[in-house]
C-alpha cells in the first residue's frame, strides 16, 4: 500500500461536502446522499452556515471548525466561492479536493482556475478538477460524485474527460457486465491529470487494468512517462480524431500530423492499447482485466460450429492473428474428444453433438501446450446442451489445467441461457461475449498488449554525439539575419551536426570558387542557388543536374546567377550550392513537426506518391527507440518495398533505423528553436550501403 | 400475395411430417413437438408406419395414405431412405419438402443428393435442403424445425447456410431484441437456394428486410440477378474471406482475385449491403428492417452529451459519412431549443440540461428540413432525466414530423433504464443502440444502401460490337497448335476485336519485313520476339526499345533472333513483333479471372508497385456497367492518381471507364474460352487523349 500524496484524495477516510445542502435536487444535497447511499465507512462532515443537519449527519458551519484531519473534501460551492474554500481547506490541512464546480477554463474563466490551483500549492493540497461528476470507488464504498450509484464492481478503473459520459458509463457497467472499482472525473485537469492518477492506480492493489476516455493532453510525454512505466494495462479511447481537427501546417509532415497519427504513436511507444469504439473500450477492459497476455502467436479456437469457427478465423486474420493449424500432437489428442466428422486442426470443431465432456477434455489439454499461447472458445447454442454447464465446465478445465500465465476469452452465440452462462463466466474471471469476433478481437488486444509492452521495456536510445552548441550557433546566425528558416547548406550542416549522412553540399560564391568545389567533390555534381528569398529553386530555374565537368559547372554557375536574378531581382543571393550527386536510391522522406501536446514528434513515409497521394506515413514521438524505429519501417502500407521488389536487392533497413533515430534526437535536443523540418528525399541503398540525405529544410520556431 | 411455385414450401395450409416419432429426444418428435408448440393452425400429418397418435395427432401409416393437397412435408427419415420418401411424396403431389436429413453432399454423398433432386424435378416438387435445421414463420405460426422456438416477432428473413448458427441466432433474437420474421435454414441448395428464397420473399408482405449468412454460392451469377431486382434491402454476412482461401493461380489478377474481393464486388454490384461480422448483420438488420434509405449525405446528430456527440463525429468520417455543419437557419431555430452554452452547428449539442422538451422540438424541426438526409439522436443516461420518457417524445416528435421517408437511428448509452427505453424505441419502429458509433454505423448503411441501388437502377452497359467469330478463330488456331495461351500478337488481335486500344503490333517474319512494317508504324519502335516458348521476352534479350531508324531495325531483328536461338535452341519462333512505341504515361494495369462462383471477373489497379507491392486493386464481375468501372477507378487507394498529381494533366478517367468495359464485355463473350487474361501496362493519357493497352496476354480455358 502506497504512502502516495494522493492518498488523501482517492483513499480517503473521511471527506467534507462544502457546500452541502438540505435541498433535494441540489448537487451539494445529492453527493451527501450519495456518500450515504453508496455505504461510505469513514465520517461524512457536511459544510453549511445554514444548516444544523443533512441527512441525518451534523453540519459543520465552516471549514474552519470541521474536525482536524480531514483528508478530501467534495467542493460544490458556486465557481466564484471556490477560491476562498480552496483556501479554507488549505489552511485547515485538507489533503484532496473533490471539485466538482463547472464555470471555469471550459467556460473561458481561465485566471480563476490558475488562482485555485496557486492557492491549493500553497498548502500541498491536490485537486481534482473542477468541472466534474466526482469520484467513485467500490473498495472504498465512496460515492463522492452525483452519479446516482457506484459502478458494478470489478478490477478496472476509468478515467473519464467526459462527466455526462462518465455517469453514462457507470450504468452501463450492470447492463454490459463490465465492472469497475473506481470511477474518476478527470474534468479539467488543474492539477491531477491522467499521469498523476494513473501513478496511483499502479499501486492501488484493488485496480488490475486502466481505461481512459481522452478528449486531450495537457502534458503527452508526462503521461507517455507514467505508461510506460505502468505494471497494469492502459487501455485509451481517444475521441475527436476526425479530419475536422487537423491545423493547417507549413510542411508535408504538418498537414500529414493529424491528432489520431500522433495520438495513435504517442499510445504505441507508451504501451498504450487504443480502443476503436465504446464498445470496444468496454471490451478490452473486460479482457485485460481478467486475463494475462498473450505472450506468443499461437491462438487455439475451440468450437462446437463451423459456422461460428470461420467467422472467428476471418477475425483472427483481421485483427493481425492469423491462424496456423495445430502441430501433429495437438491434433491427435484433440481427436479423441470429437466424432469422426469433427476437426482438429485449428479452429477444432468439436461439432453440435459436444457436450460438456468434450468441452473440458478439449480445454484442459490445450491450454498447458506448449504450442498455445491463448485459447479462445466459442459455444454456439444447441437444444441439447446447457450453456450454464457448458460454462462451468470450460472454467473447471480451466482451473484443473493449472495454467494461470495463458490468456482465455469465451463467446456464447445464443439466447437468454447463453447470456446467462456469460454472465457467470465474467464472474469467475473469465471474459465472454456475444459474438465470435468479440472474444477474438479481445485475444489479438492481450496479444498486442505483449508485443507493445515488450518493446516498451527495450527503450534503449541511440547515443547522441552532437555539437549542440555549433547547431545552435548556425540557428542563431539565421535569426540574426531575420529569418524564419535555415538555407539547405545551413541545414545539412545542422543535420551533420547530429550524425545525419548528407550530400556532400558546399556554398560558393563565385564562378572559380564553384568550379574548385566541383573538382574537390567529384564529378558529376549538383548546383543550386541559395538565396532565403527562393524557397521552390527549380521553377526558378535554380537547380541544374548532372553536370559533368568543369566547363560545365562555370555555365550553370552563370545561368543559374542569370536566371535567379530573373526570378527575383531584389532576392539576397548567397552563391550558389555545389553538391555530390547521390547514386539513385528508393527514396524515403524523414520530417518531423513540434505537435503542440507531444512536443518534437517525428514522420517516416516512402517519397513522391506515397507520401503526396497515399499519405502513407507513420509517426512516433521523440526520441525513438530502434526497435520502434525499425517498426516503423514496416507500418507503412509501402514496407515491403523495403525488402527489395522486382529483382532489387533488400534496402538498408538497419541505417535507415539509424537515421531515424539520429534525426529524432536531433529535433529532440533543437525543440526549442525547430518548429518543423524534412529530409526529402533520403536515398536508401541496398544493405550495407546506407542512405544519404539529399535535401534538407529547418523550419525555425517563432520567438 | 404471389402465387409462386415456392408458396407450397414457404406458406403451407398443411405439414406433414415424415418420419414422425413418438420417441421424445428423436428429431422426428422434436419436429411434430415445434410444430404444435408454435401454434400453427393449420393440419399436422406425422407419417409412421409403427404408431397410431403422436402427441394426441392421428398418424398416418404411409405418404399415400395422406388426405389430398398436402402442401409441405419434413423429412427426417435417415438418409437412404429420402430417395423413396421423395417419390411417395412426389407421387402424392406434395409441393415442398424441408429435408432436415443430413449425409448428402456435405459428406461426399452426391449421387445420392443428385438422385433426390432429379425424384423431385419429375413431379414438380421443391426441395429446401438436406441437411438443414428447417424452416420457421412467425407469420404462418410455424416452426418445422428442431430449432426450440420461433424467433422475436419482426419485419426480417434470414437465410442462413450454418444450421447450428441458424439455431443459435434464432435464441439471440431475443436478448438482442432483433426481430424476424423467418428462418431459413438454406443447407446444402441442393434445388431451392437463396436466389430463389430471395425472389419469393420479396413478394412476401411481412417481409421488410433479407439477412443472409452466406459460406459459398454455387451459381453467384443468378444471385447477383435476382438481388439487383430486390425491391427489399438484402445484408449479407460472407464467412471463409481469410487468406487461406485464395487459390494459387497462373496470373497477377488470379492470385489477387480472394474470395474476400470477388465476394464483396459481386455485392456492390448487386446491391447487397455487406456485413462486416455477426453483431453488425444484427444491427444492420435491425436498422434496414425498420427505417428508410438515406437519400443524401447531410447527417444531422442531435445529443445530450458531448462526449458522445463527438465519438459520432469520429465514427461518421470513419464510416464514410462525415458531418458538415449545418445551414444558418438550421442553426438559428435549433438554438432556440438549448442553453446558451449549447451548440447548433453539428453535432446539436442540446446540453446535459435536455429535457424531453428539447428533444421533442429538436427532432421535430430537424427532421423535415430539407437540408438534413438522416437523424441520428444521442442520449447520455443521466440523473435528471427518464430515459423512457425522452424515448417516447423522441418517437412522438418523429411522428409529429410527419416525415416518413427520411431514416433515423437511435443510441442511449446507459444502464437498465436506457436498455428499457430502447426496447421501447424498437418495438415502436425506431432502431436504437447501446454504442454512438453504432447508430451512426447503421446511418451510413442505410446511406450506403441508397447510393448501391442508385447505381444498381443504372445498370447501362456498354454495346458490344464485336466480331466474336474471328476471334474464336484467332483462339481456335492456337488450340490447334496445341497452345494453352495466345501470342501477344494474337491477344492484341483480340482486344482489338473487342474495342480495345491496343498499340499497332505487326509480326515480321524476315529482316527486310520487319524494316518495312517499322517504315509504316513509324518511328521509334519496339521489337519483340514472339514465340510461344518463350514468355520471358526481356530474360531472353528478346525485346529492344526505342528503335529510331531502319539500319537499327534491322540490328534488332538479328540481335533478338541471336539471342531467342541462344536461350532457348528448341523454342518456335513465329517471328519479331515490330510495335508501334507509345508515349509515355501513367501505368494501368487489366485483368480477369474465371472466378469458379462468379464466372469472368474483372481486374483494375495502377500499374507496377501498387499491385505488386500493395496489391492496390479492386474488381467486378463482367458486365461493367459505366458507372461501376468508374466507381472502379476511385475505389483505389492510389486513385487520385488519375486526377493528376506533381502538375499532371488529368487522366482520361472517361476512356479508361470505357475501356474497363470493353474488356469486361470481350472475357463474358468469350467466357467459354478464356481462363484468364491482363493488359499489362495500359498508359492512360491526360483527357482527351484516350489510353493503349502495350502488352496483352490470354490464357484459354483447358478444355
Amino acid at each position: 500500500m502506497s504512502n502516495n500524496v494522493l492518498d488523501g484524495l482517492y483513499r480517503p477516510k473521511n471527506v467534507a461536502v462544502i457546500g452541502a445542502s438540505s435541498t433535494p435536487g441540489k448537487i451539494g444535497y445529492t453527493v451527501v446522499e450519495n456518500l450515504i447511499q453508496g455505504g461510505f465507512e469513514g465520517k461524512i462532515y457536511p459544510v453549511n452556515p445554514k444548516a444544523d443537519e443533512i441527512l441525518g449527519l451534523k453540519v459543520y458551519p465552516t471549514i474552519a471548525d470541521l474536525p482536524a484531519g480531514v483528508d478530501a473534501a467534495v467542493i460544490t460551492v458556486p465557481a466564484k466561492l471556490v477560491p476562498q474554500a480552496v483556501e479554507d481547506c488549505g489552511k485547515h490541512g485538507v489533503k484532496g479536493l473533490i471539485v466538482i464546480t463547472s464555470g471555469f477554463s471550459e467556460t473561458g474563466q481561465h485566471e480563476l482556475e490558475h488562482e485555485i490551483v496557486e492557492i491549493a500549492r500553497r498548502y500541498n493540497t491536490r485537486i481534482l478538477g473542477p468541472n466534474i461528476v466526482g469520484y467513485l470507488s467500490n473498495t472504498e464504498k465512496l460515492n463522492a460524485s452525483f452519479a446516482p450509484f457506484l459502478p458494478l464492481v470489478g478490477k478496472a478503473a476509468l478515467i473519464s474527460q467526459s462527466g455526462a459520459l462518465l455517469i453514462a458509463m457507470d450504468a452501463s457497467t450492470y447492463t454490459r457486465r463490465v465492472g469497475f472499482d473506481k470511477l474518476i472525473s478527470i474534468g479539467n485537469m488543474s492539477d491531477v491529470d491522467f499521469a498523476d492518477t494513473i501513478e496511483w492506480l499502479n499501486d492501488d492493489p484493488a485496480t488490475a487494468c486502466i481505461s481512459l476516455y481522452i478528449e486531450g493532453f495537457k502534458d503527452g510525454r508526462r503521461f507517455m512517462e507514467v505508461s510506460r512505466k505502468s505494471k497494469k494495462p492502459i487501455i485509451a479511447l481517444k475521441s475527436g480524431v476526425s479530419a475536422h481537427g487537423a491545423a493547417a501546417a507549413a510542411s508535408h509532415t504538418g498537414s500529414l500530423a493529424g491528432a489520431a497519427k500522433v495520438y495513435g504513436a504517442a499510445f504505441q511507444q507508451a504501451g498504450v492499447l487504443q480502443a476503436g469504439d465504446l464498445d470496444n473500450l468496454f471490451d478490452l477492459t473486460l479482457a485485460l482485466s481478467l486475463q494475462p497476455p498473450m505472450k506468443g502467436d499461437n491462438l487455439l479456437i475451440i468450437t462446437n460450429g463451423g459456422g461460428v469457427g470461420v467467422l472467428a478465423t476471418d477475425a483472427a486474420e483481421r485483427y493481425g492473428l492469423p491462424l496456423k493449424f495445430a502441430p501433429a500432437d495437438v491434433q491427435a489428442e484433440l481427436k479423441k474428444h470429437m466424432p469422426e466428422f469433427g476437426s482438429a486442426k485449428n479452429p477444432v470443431d468439436l461439432t453440435g453433438m459436444a457436450g460438456n465432456e468434450w468441452y473440458m477434455d478439449s480445454v484442459r489439454y490445450a491450454l498447458p501446450h506448449e504450442w498455445v499461447d491463448g485459447l479462445v472458445v466459442l459455444y454456439c447454442e444447441t437444444a441439447m446442451t446447457d450453456p450454464v454447464e457448458i460454462a462451468k465446465g470450460i472454467k473447471q478445465a480451466i482451473d484443473e489445467s493449472g495454467c494461470t500465465t495463458k490468456p482465455v476469452t469465451v463467446s456464447f452465440v445464443g439466447g437468454e441461457k447463453s447470456a446467462e452462462a456469460m454472465r457467470w463466466l465474467v464472474e469467475n474471471g473469465v471474459p465472454a461475449f456475444g459474438a465470435p469476433d468479440v472474444a477474438v478481437n479481445t485475444m489479438a488486444a492481450l496479444r498486442e498488449y505483449a508485443r507493445m509492452r515488450e518493446m516498451v521495456a527495450d527503450n534503449s536510445q541511440v547515443e547522441i554525439k552532437a555539437d549542440r552548441a555549433a547547431a545552435l550557433k548556425i540557428i542563431a546566425n539565421a535569426r540574426t539575419e531575420g529569418r524564419g528558416s535555415l538555407t539547405e547548406i545551413e541545414a545539412k550542416q545542422v543535420f551533420t551536426l547530429y550524425g545525419l549522412p548528407v550530400t556532400t553540399t558546399i556554398l560558393a560564391h563565385s564562378e572559380d570558387e564553384a568550379a574548385a568545389l566541383a573538382n574537390k567533390v567529384g564529378y558529376p555534381v549538383v548546383m543550386k542557388i541559395v538565396s532565403p528569398e527562393i524557397l521552390h529553386k527549380s521553377d526558378a530555374g535554380g537547380v541544374k543536374v548532372n553536370i559533368k565537368d568543369e566547363a560545365a559547372v562555370r555555365d550553370a554557375y552563370r545561368t543559374i546567377l542569370a536566371n535567379a536574378k530573373a526570378y527575383n531581382a531584389s532576392a539576397n543571393i548567397h552563391g550558389v550550392a555545389v553538391q555530390e550527386m547521390a547514386p539513385w536510391g528508393t527514396e524515403v522522406i524523414l520530417g518531423s513537426v513540434n505537435d503542440a501536446t507531444f512536443g518534437p514528434t517525428m514522420m517516416f513515409g516512402l517519397g513522391g506518391i506515397f507520401v503526396e497521394v497515399l499519405k502513407d506515413v507513420t509517426f512516433r514521438v521523440a526520441p525513438v527507440s530502434p526497435a520502434q524505429a525499425l517498426r516503423m519501417l514496416g507500418e507503412i502500407r509501402g514496407g515491403p518495398i523495403l525488402n527489395g521488389v522486382r529483382g532489387e536487392a533488400p534496402r538498408d533497413k538497419a541505417v535507415l533505423a539509424d537515421t531515424i533515430c539520429r534525426y529524432a534526437n536531433m529535433i529532440l535536443d533543437l525543440s526549442d528553436e525547430i518548429s518543423e523540418s524534412d529530409a526529402n528525399p533520403v536515398l536508401v541503398y541496398e544493405e550495407g550501403k546506407g542512405v544519404k540525405v539529399v535535401d534538407a529544410r529547418i523550419i525555425l520556431k517563432k520567438k
